[in-house]
């Protein structure tokens, strides 16, 4: 049996939006799913025992921070990823490519793979399809991404058929070489914003038959309109068995969207990335914790909110005095409240899709969202 | 009945060491006992709850930091300290005397009081004994600490007794304005490095009959040898039925030293501080965790440890790898781990003295611990 599969459970019948299952190695958790990023062995802040609590089945980690520090030898030695950072439920990890390739200057790209500079001392580094699937492998991951390229944006039309015409040779090779039984490598269809490419790349990576698909190369500085409508298009190319994942992608709005177009799987450092700027998510925007409106706010950060900070009761008073005073707890809480935050929205937002009735979820939370807070 | 009383257990037959037990309105606590420090109404890095699990009984929090952010009208407004920060076992605050005395030439001194420039916006605050016991009445801590000039080291005989008296002065009117059932306060006895005016001052202030006595003015930059000659002479000054309290002080072999001689309480940051700074402290001293001794060291920090993150399994490995990335998660799991072993530490002392074994205990660890590491 495949190390990842897929379970629908309900398809939504107005839009692209359906509720499922992922069985890992390590567990099993219920779609849509967002991931929280441990970019270096650890969720910013946040404790496994603390995931678990929130409801997180699956977290991110990032290959090319782990292949740079402390290296993969290290984690293979004590165990893999999971025992090194004592987290036993699935893992995915990405490729690397995404932060080589965002490395401009600092690195060189052949066909052979990307030779570049570690932004922690200089020395010279190479990532490769095979050298990610063996770091990927030293990690343990369950779900493993392919090493691609990510198309810029904008890209004009021949960049992004070259690139995408590598990312399809890069795969192949991804495949070769991640033999692992207990892990499932997810191919990354690209084809920067135009439609001809998505379609052939997508058919291209159906073919070789992934036991998951990202749709890359969306939420990249292009319009807002057109990653939806990219998006759209790309699911609309991928098998109903096989769950689809839109890469970095963290906010409430984001994720209802990508849901209505068949997305499965989110992540995204957006949560603890805004807690430890001392913001706090909350279904109707973002509360500025500085704010000198919450000074004698006595209440929690949330009513009816059930993370740790605001069951325990800890009120945005608390809270503001521990962000301007520059408390790590405060950080600690915030961080604790948005995890749990957007867990709680895509188990309210699955909910409304086994219910029946996610055209109604997504409208009324979009009617009282204001992304900015 | 008294808001603080203390219960003498057993009294060592050798040293001035004892085991007992000081009751409060949040609660009791055997004695010696390590407090935390919340300086800024938070334990750095450190839950209540993770607090509760590590077995403290009482922590410490600054009345200068608080009385400058957030105030004390928004701490009062919250219900007190105890429900703003969620903690519901004991507290003791300080009085803000030495950080405003540490201020130099930000602060003037007065018979009235002191008046000095705030560190954070340099406004003119002003601090006396009635201003600091009406800040700790809102403040609503269990054990309050009067308002004092703890004398620098080295002062010449004329400035110690001026200031032992001006003590002794502000002591009685801390007295005559705490008047809270449900406070405790602490007379701090003062008088330099010269005896007879830590007599002096220790009869003065046991006959306006504390709860509770500090030794102040010790450990503030004079030789080791004259420390311990000071607290020895001091605490024998000291009724038997009243609490002793070294304020400042967090080292194990100071921590056993000050217990030899009569010491019932301690607070330090150093346990939190040194935990931010990468450092773990054991039995036998302290680890350097970025030390590259450890990249390999697939222990916990010390086994045999019941800490939260030696129980779990974290290796030293791991949490060297977060210190170098800079992950919060790592000063968090070493500030678990310090303070829970102070207050491992304080429990076997403890139960050393009530065995009848103090001088043992004593002599062994300071066989095999080096303050340096």
């Amino acid at each position: 049996m495949a190390a990842i599969t897929y379970e629908l459970i309900k398809q939504d019948e107005h839009t692209g939006a359906r509720a499922g299952i992922i069985h890992t190695p390590h567990g099993s958790f219920p779609t849509p799913i967002f991931m929280p990023v441990g970019t270096q062995a650890s969720v910013k802040g946040v404790s496994p025992d603390e995931l678990k609590d929130l409801g997180a089945g699956i977290i991110l980690s990032n290959t090319y921070h782990l292949f740079l520090r402390p290296g993969v030898d290290l984690i293979r030695e004590a165990g893999g990823l999971h025992k090194f950072m004592h987290w036993d439920r699935a893992i995915l990890t990405d490729s690397g490519g995404f932060q080589v390739f965002s490395l401009g200057d600092l690195r060189k790209i052949t066909e052979e793979g990307v030779t570049f500079r570690s932004h922690l001392d200089g020395s010279k580094k190479f990532l490769s399809p095979e050298v990610s699937m063996q770091v990927q492998m030293g990690l343990g991951s369950d779900i493993v991404m392919a090493f691609d390229e990510c198309v810029p944006y904008p890209a004009d039309y021949n960049y992004a058929k070259q690139s995408t015409e590598r990312t399809l040779r890069w795969a192949k090779r991804c495949k070769d070489t991640m033999t692992s039984p207990n892990q499932g490598l997810f191919g990354i269809v690209q084809g920067g914003m135009y439609k001809d490419l998505r379609k052939w790349h997508a058919q291209e990576m159906v073919n070789l038959d992934f036991p998951g698909y990202a749709v890359g190369g969306l939420s990249v500085g292009e319009p807002k309109d057109l990653m939806y409508e990219m998006l759209e298009y790309s699911t609309s190319l991928l098998p109903q068995d096989k769950p689809r994942y839109l890469m970095g992608v963290g906010t409430p709005d984001h994720l209802v969207e990508g849901v209505a177009r068949g997305i499965d799987m989110f992540d995204c450092v957006y949560p603890t990335r805004v807690a430890r700027n001392g913001m706090a998510m909350t279904w109707t925007g973002r509360l500025v914790m500085k704010n000198a409106a919450f000074t004698h706010d006595h209440h929690v950060l949330e009513e009816g909110c059930g993370c740790y900070a605001c069951r325990n009761g800890y009120t945005r008073a608390y809270i503001r005095h521990l962000v301007r005073a520059g408390e790590i707890f405060g950080l600690r809480l915030l961080s604790l409240h948005n995890l749990w935050f957007l867990e709680e929205f895509v188990r309210r937002m699955r909910q409304s899709i086994i219910d029946g009735r996610f055209g109604e979820f997504r409208s009324d939370f979009l009617a009282n969202y204001h992304p900015k807070g």
